[in-house]
């Protein structure tokens, strides 16, 4: 991960579980064989699989010292709380990690390489601190430039935060890749760095910049791809990601979307008091989310990504059957079972495209 | 202006005309009797007003040392390059400027005071360096409060960039005020800030947490306000600027809107190479911004402010009746014929929001 093979302990404390601990979670079930540890107090003792449903045999440990016989090289803060901000608790850990000659990786929206003390300790012990969602120094303004790459260009977009968008957009980049497709992964948020070795956090560029960051990396994926999957952020219906949503979209300028769910998700989560906004039928997000494109360039929903975690078999298999009925599109949870007619959906519009082209 | 009355040289070097100068323009026009001359070493020995359509007699000079006959204490700024950077000749005339022991106002994307250099000079001279731009320490996220506000929110949007949302704002709010409302001006961008005296400039805010800035301002700003009139950036159409139109719009939460376009503006405004997007119809661009807003809360289109600078007085009065005829809303150019009208249409909503309120 980042620069070479890790061993990695994950800082979850007090949040390991399969929907507060998001970055942890991606890094379990996507760079599975580099984790060596979760550090969670409150879950000491038990196996990563059992807290989070991902990870296996992994342990769980009460505190880094716990984790020192299983040899981790670099600690992961795995955690991205609503404004950034360090747990203060928190900072003892990294401390004592960067102490022991680790390498520390984040994805806060607070620097610790800012931090003199943590950068003197680092710099002592010879370790990286690696804050992975520092905006990059290049600023650009977006121009639609995207909308004329030759690849097809698909975003993953959601009826809200935390709904399963980059996890879509990795499971059905891996279908397109076992299907012979050159696929692409254009990481914008903090685990998919993590997982992708490369992007940029978009959350944290400053507003001007996001659509041109977002139109730069897509362009650079486009050149050597067939079909270039963005990881989405936010949503374009929530209070406070809005804008981050729609500068993805407008940045982006996706051929095709996919739209996350969760299933049974009445609410936008929002972090402060007061009421939260409710969830539209996705046949109504569908619509916003093609019209709001729309105004840069055309694009389509091809496809639901429902994410069924806190429901049973039977009840997951009839919310998508329900799904599938009302909005006339393919539903799939891909964790639960692959993400193959999403992919299938983007591999036979690719191919329209390509007639369309040829004929004209 | 910032602290103090002011005796201001506005930087303007090579760009002093009424389209280009957008900060210095707006200066003139609202902070006239604080602005003491304008450098512009190509238009030097004209007046203000022959160059730029404001400002009466006040004098552009060729050079900082040509403006200290006027003895300004103040040196502004006056652009918003792209990207925001500093133009490199324009660095001498800043440091030159500290050196005489004025102060610098300026609203860059890059911060002068960040300057080591320039840092050091306006410390040994006892100088102020003001960046109207660096975002506030305080980050928060966006969570529909301002829907809930007593006061009445009203956003201007545009069709584009420097169409003239602000001075819309700017003269709509002197028309309440006029008519005894207690009115309230928030400024969301740098002209904004230098006139207003406050505000955040929120294209430099971080993009998570632009709606929560804007909340945040609305919120304080309506406590003692009938109406708060918000300065709006960039347009939801904006290839570039998208994202943070739209953030501005949810962390508004506008009861009523005011669409502002420039007459005669065919295409959108984009920096690089590429085809610009073009501009809708007026009528399209109310419905959309009407559904973008109502995913928040409900929202309406009050009126248009139509910028008509680059027309005669014929085609201006033209151009109105057109619009008003076509989009059934009342059309005013609030700088050639004054904000009365749209003014108006706010105080019939605000009644009518005082009815519903007494009847609920």
């Amino acid at each position: 991960m980042l620069g070479k093979t890790r061993r990695l302990a994950l800082l979850a404390e007090g949040c390991f579980n399969a929907t507060d601990a998001k970055s942890a979670v991606g890094v379990l079930r996507y760079r599975t064989s580099e984790v060596v540890a979760v550090i969670d107090s409150s879950r000491a003792g038990r196996t990563a699989q059992a807290c989070a449903g991902v990870g296996g045999d992994i342990p769980v440990v009460a505190h880094l010292e716990g984790a020192a016989a299983f040899e981790p090289d670099t600690l992961l803060v795995g955690i991205a709380p609503p404004g950034g901000a360090l747990p203060s608790s928190w900072r003892t850990v990294i401390a004592e990690a960067l102490m022991r000659g680790m390498d520390v990786i984040a994805g806060l929206h607070m620097f610790l390489a800012d931090d003199e003390e943590l950068a003197a300790l680092a710099a002592a012990k010879g370790c990286m601190i690696l804050d992975v969602r520092r905006p990059p120094a290049a600023r650009s303004i977006g121009t639609r430039l995207a909308a004329n790459v030759d690849a097809m260009v698909v975003l993953t977009v959601g009826s809200d935060c935390n709904v399963g968008k980059m996890t879509t957009a990795l499971e059905v980049h891996a279908a397109l890749q076992a299907m012979g497709v050159k696929s692409a992964f254009v990481a914008t948020g903090q685990t998919g760095i993590f997982i992708a070795d490369r992007g940029v956090a978009v959350d944290a560029v400053v507003s001007d910049f996001v659509s041109g960051a977002v139109e730069q990396m897509v362009v650079e994926a486009a050149r050597d791809a067939e079909v270039v999957l963005v990881e989405g952020q936010g949503s374009i219906h929530h209070p406070g990601y809005s804008g981050v949503a729609l500068s993805l979209l407008h940045g982006a300028c996706p051929d095709a979307m996919i739209l996350c769910h969760q299933a049974g998700r009445t609410h936008i989560k929002v972090f402060e008091a007061g009421p939260a906004p409710r969830i539209r039928s996705l046949i109504e997000i569908v619509r916003d989310h093609e019209r709001a494109a729309g105004w840069m360039a055309p694009s389509r929903v091809l496809g639901l990504s429902l994410n069924t975690c806190a429901l049973d078999e039977l009840e997951a298999k009839r919310a998508i059957e329900h799904e599938a009925h009302r909005t006339g599109l393919p539903v799939v949870d891909p964790v639960r079972y692959g993400a193959q007619p999403l992919a299938t959906a983007i591999v036979r519009r690719l191919e329209e495209r390509r007639r369309r082209a040829a004929s004209a």
